[in-house]
């Protein structure tokens, strides 16, 4: 007998016959005599349009509001979710983030977490009870409604899991696993078995849209054992685990692109102490991130300075630093949206010389310039033109030998 | 400065464009400096798809996870329409049941209200906030959400009306008061501008559908005035009031029809004490509630009995006496819907005599035939067949003097 959190996302949920094959599944563990607690999405769709409520109704809208509107989404999702397992024999029961508690910081709209209640659960379990978790929401200390963010119910079931102490989070989505790349650029991608936190950690923050960052960082500070696999297909997916337990490790695990970068250049910088707080500033003052930065060697006392930034702040980023162009006295400003961030990620890379090289040398040989670079001890970006993304993501795949066989 | 519960039902907030509307209305009571508590029912049309859904998922639903899914449809009205409130520059909290908390009992589905704690309402009144609260919902004992069955938030408006002791309770909805006849048929009905209590509740429980029965019961008991009122048309309505308010009383105030019932006579009944028992226990057992009894004179030792049941309930009720029929000796079971009950009504009645004589003549001029008669202290209901209901009401209507001139 095992505790097993298990997580259901909106395209899961999406209608009535969706929500019975959840049953189905979730029928099969509580069979098996596991003490089970369910975190649910809202349906596919819901909180979109409750979103567009609440955009409607007010254009700066009160976070406390929104908190409230947008949460029974998921208060939907678990009453149904409860009915359906209750239509098939299993005793189930449906909880609220206020009911259990669900216990969140006061910030409206992105709560986190700070401490789950799971005595009324456990109690439960031990009457052999199924719990329907309603994902994404909480009590804030305020005893309103809080939600933690999109996504949030990922970060949900895996706080709940570490809370519970569960056996694994199995977070069942419309992909079946993790891919060494998107499997629909690069069609030879595999699946793979496991993959470390840290590596999951990189994948999530780099683009690939399988889990929220967040929830992967709890799943690594707590070692929850989490599984992301199909909610359509069954079979296993694959596991994000603790670097122990992958005992034959490969020097790079994943290739993950992102397209949501934008460049920009400032050209002829005078080159003094200071400058680059000069620029950096503005931009920290308007909560705009800046994510890769690399500064030219100084010509003539000037440089240049490139930079990127998400690319729907691209335009209040040049904004910001136009209003101070006189003051710091550069010469141009060259904004590009055209480029992609590709990374190679691998925890194998800190005992392996020349992962980086392999990657320079692959592009180079394609014909596919470097704009920017940027390593950290699991992986390396570089940010190129974003026309070439296919072929540069092919050819890595190729190079570091992750080709399917 | 008054304290006031305004509520609008669904139609009433039954898209964006519709609670901006609503918003500008509460937003009038506030700038007058009014205390003002708002209750609202889901959007129209949101509670029918959340009862689809919960049926698809359960064939006998656990009454729990029913009021779970329920009534989360009147939590995102509250939310948008306190965000449109502050929009337009309100200062505005919505309020769902578990968080004032709207004590209940624990009968899930058709829950009563036991208890609201106005505290913490009292306080934001104090801030000048104005109060949104959800409609239809409560906490129960067991920590869950309850709902008060459909119609409720009539009630959780009368209720939170007397907790707060409010000076009047405003029902907007989509008609624009309470009629001497239903307009759709009697063209010279007139709108009252104040009725009793005491005839409220019969003109509910006859089938006038303005407000839900419960909620007038609670108006009595804690003399609520209660105003029903068009949330389209900006005119005072009817006000629902203590008897001792109205100076000049008619003998009738108005005449309601009901078509919901239906009517079942037992031939040759053998003529023996406890006969009425045995036919109306069996029915008692299935749960149908019996309205209207009438027995004829004994002849030879044998009588008949008519009486109506709700229309819904005629197969199950019929059903239910075939099976007790060797037992009970009758003669033959006469099932009849065809008929309607045409009661007139007025507290004036209790000093006017001749009121059920002016009925029956009335009746009687235009050739219709009365098939059975009740009476109360303020009504005299008659059955007849449904073809005449127009003719009947119309008649009527100017045999009381009625008509608008």
């Amino acid at each position: 007998m095992a505790r097993l959190v298990l997580k259901f996302g909106g395209s899961s949920v999406a209608d009535m016959v969706r929500i019975r094959q959840v049953a189905l599944r979730v029928k099969r563990e509580a069979d098996a005599g596991h003490e089970v607690a369910v975190v649910v999405s809202a349906m596919a769709g819901v909180t979109n349009q409750l979103v567009g409520w609440v955009t409607d109704s007010c254009r700066l809208h009160d976070a406390r509001e929104y908190d409230t509107v947008v949460s029974s989404g998921e208060q939907v999702t678990a009453g149904l979710l409860a009915l359906a397992l209750q239509n098939l024999g299993v005793n189930a029961r449906s909880w609220m983030g206020w009911q259990i508690p669900v216990k969140t910081d006061s910030v409206h709209g992105k709560a986190r977490i700070q401490d789950i209640d799971t005595k009324i659960l456990i109690e439960r379990f031990a009457q052999k009870q199924v719990a329907v978790v309603a994902g994404f929401q909480g009590l804030g200390p305020d005893n309103r409604v809080t939600t933690l963010g999109r996504g949030g119910s990922d970060t949900s079931a895996v706080a709940l899991a570490a809370a519970l102490n569960a056996e694994r989070c199995d977070i069942f989505t419309d992909v079946d696993g993790v891919y060494t790349c998107d499997p629909r650029i690069v069609a030879k991608a595999r699946k793979l078995a496991k993959i470390t936190y840290e590596e999951m950690l990189e994948m999530a923050s780099l683009g690939a849209k399988v889990l929220q960052t967040r929830s992967v960082e709890l799943a690594m500070k707590y070692r929850v054992r989490t599984q992301v696999l199909s909610s359509f297909v069954d079979k296993p997916g694959t596991l994000v685990v603790d670097e122990d337990e992958i005992v034959e490790k490969e020097t790079v695990s994943g290739i993950a692109y992102n397209r949501d970068e934008a460049k920009i250049t400032i050209v002829g910088v005078p080159d003094r102490p200071g400058v680059a707080a000069a620029i950096f500033g503005p931009l920290a003052q308007s909560a705009i991130n800046v994510d890769m930065i690399v500064q030219n060697v100084s010509a003539d006392g000037h440089t240049d300075i490139t930079f990127t930034v998400a690319k729907a702040d691209l335009d209040r980023a040049t904004a910001a630093l136009r209003d101070v162009q006189a003051k710091l006295g550069f010469k141009a400003l060259k904004p590009d949206p055209n480029v992609v961030k590709v990374s190679v990620i691998g925890v194998g890379m800190r005992s392996h010389a020349g992962v980086a090289q392999l990657m320079f040398k692959t592009l180079a040989e394609k014909g596919i310039n470097i704009q920017v670079i940027s390593t950290s001890e699991i992986k390396v970006s570089v940010l190129i033109a974003d026309e070439y993304t296919e072929l540069a993501l092919r050819a890595l795949h190729t190079a570091y030998d992750l080709d399917a066989a």
